[in-house]
């Protein structure tokens, strides 16, 4: 299915490029056939391929000399570094070269660089950064979780929609269980933001599950949560550092003196615990809204991550999901 | 000190009312020689006092006898039940015959009670309530954690000054770190409220630390944390779901099969990691910019908690904090 499909990845992105990337690359092509075309120094790109045996029919090396850092602001970066494995991986996605981009780079640049370069579709007012957190059972896909930190009513209603049909295409959940994250469980609760999308979110013929409060969303009682971006990374990131702050204590707590022993037995369950809340199973972060897909990965991406991300945009492109956003509206 | 401070309990708000409140209002009067008048239905409130031996010149009971429940709209629940504990209580508080006000029962009518009936201080746009989030290494007390859904940048530039006075008064922290809760450490980062907000708070003369990036938040980077009462209340709620959440998942791990037995020798620093995230030590959430000082202990508050919260008011009403308010506005 994946032998049509082809996906520009970003080789320079990323804490562990090209190293991880290019790894992630090939295994992407071994195991899905997809084609691939590695954008960034080329001399860089071909030290790492050398690495591996693979089919040198689908993998492609397109030079960019440049490489946008973290430290740069976005849209200076994306302006004035034209011959970057980000321009450069985005325009062959605009030109039709590519179906699909994943970068590990700057947030803010892929973010930037996609809606300038790719381009919106046509009646999205905003497109949103779409982000699969972890739940006891499962994950809630989050949207928007930070692409837009001021948000009008319209906007969290197109997220809505967008998120319902990527849960359900993508993810393989049907009829997709949609909440409004909101700080309290009636209608009438929240700012004048949740309020209004609310009554609009009632109107639509998604499944619509009315309010999720904050205190529930480990618990997985939507598929798809929707607010702005604002609150949407706020969560995402604390929930990242309040995980980190927690496991710190428990391990502080429970190596202390004769604790040691029995915690070194549970090394094993506790490494289960963290891969549960691992961003690498399910990919990277689709930025959903334009007129082809761009995933930004998580910026600590190795290779398993890469190649998911890669997965995710085969089986976007082959459920032609930008049509079906396009049709929702 | 605490003789001739006078606190008024809402013996019947929280899920443990009268029995917990009216124990902890005992305990309150050994150990700090408060007064205390426990208002609510004087026969069940006196059944809960005759289980104790404590002196009798200290405790008053005031008969109310209506009852606020969780469920009722805040607003309306205040404006009917005038015979209510909560109504009385805060009466107590407006006529100078209490000096402050705890209650552990809903959340919403605490908070229009207390500025209907006890009145903002002049100046003070809108009053916050402020609740201590455990860190890592301690705690950071975060307002707005409720109040306010739908805030200007004035507000926020408020809730920054009385949190600083709060938690180097109440809390002993001398020159405390105020941060501003943002998604991303540069000034020039978040929505349009944060970046009014942080433009304003670097030209008061609070210790102004920045932006505070929710992934930092559980480490502790600044004594006192400023948002909007949606974003607060979603970190609030957050942080308590996700913590119930991962132990969870950690148990679930942990107690599979042969891992039973390490994980039961490991019960007491578990309980210690409990304990740590325990809201009981620290009282209640202080509702700030009143006349006087009104607390929110948690709905399931027991004696412990209650007797911190009647705490928190004494220390409060023995440093002036109003006085000390108004005159840093």
């Amino acid at each position: 299915m994946s032998r049509n499909i082809t996906v520009a990845v970003d080789a320079m992105g990323g804490d562990n490029a090209p190293f991880e990337i290019v790894k992630g690359a090939v295994e992407a092509v071994k195991d899905l056939g997809v084609n691939i075309k590695l954008v960034g120094i080329e001399s860089a790109v071909n030290d790492e391929l050398k690495k591996y045996n693979y089919d040198k029919s689908k993998i492609e090396v397109v030079h960019a000399s440049e490489v946008i850092t973290t430290e740069e602001a976005p849209t200076t970066a994306i302006r004035r570094k034209k011959d970057s494995s980000m321009v450069v991986g985005l325009n062959l996605v605009k030109n039709g070269e590519a179906d699909a981009f994943v970068s590990a780079g700057s947030t803010g640049a892929v973010l930037t660089g996609a809606t300038v370069i790719v381009g919106r579709i046509k009646g999205i007012e905003r497109p949103a950064l779409g982000t699969c957190l972890p739940t006891v059972d499962g994950f809630t896909f989050l949207l928007d979780s930070g692409a837009n930190v001021d948000c009008k009513p319209k906007y969290l209603e197109q997220f809505a929609k967008m998120g319902s049909v990527y849960v359900e295409n993508v993810m393989g959940i049907k009829n997709p269980r949609i909440g409004l994250v909101n700080i309290g469980a009636e209608k009438e609760k929240g700012n004048a933001l949740t309020k209004e999308v609310y009554e609009i979110l009632e109107n639509t013929d998604i499944n619509f599950v009315g309010n999720i409060e904050p205190r529930d969303i480990p618990f997985g009682n939507a598929d798809v949560i929707v607010c702005d971006g604002f609150v949407g990374n706020t969560i995402l990131k604390f929930a990242e550092g309040l995980s980190i702050g927690l496991l710190k204590i428990i391990k502080g707590e429970i190596t202390k003196g004769m604790y040691k022993i029995p915690a070194l037995a549970l090394k094993k369950p506790f490494y289960n615990v963290k891969s549960k809340m691992d961003s690498e199973e399910v990919g990277g972060a689709p930025f959903l809204g334009l007129k082809a897909l761009v995933v930004k990965a998580h910026g600590s991406s190795e290779a398993k991550g890469i190649r998911n991300a890669i997965k995710q945009c085969t089986i976007f492109v082959e459920n032609d999901i930008v049509s079906k956003i396009e049709n929702n509206l």
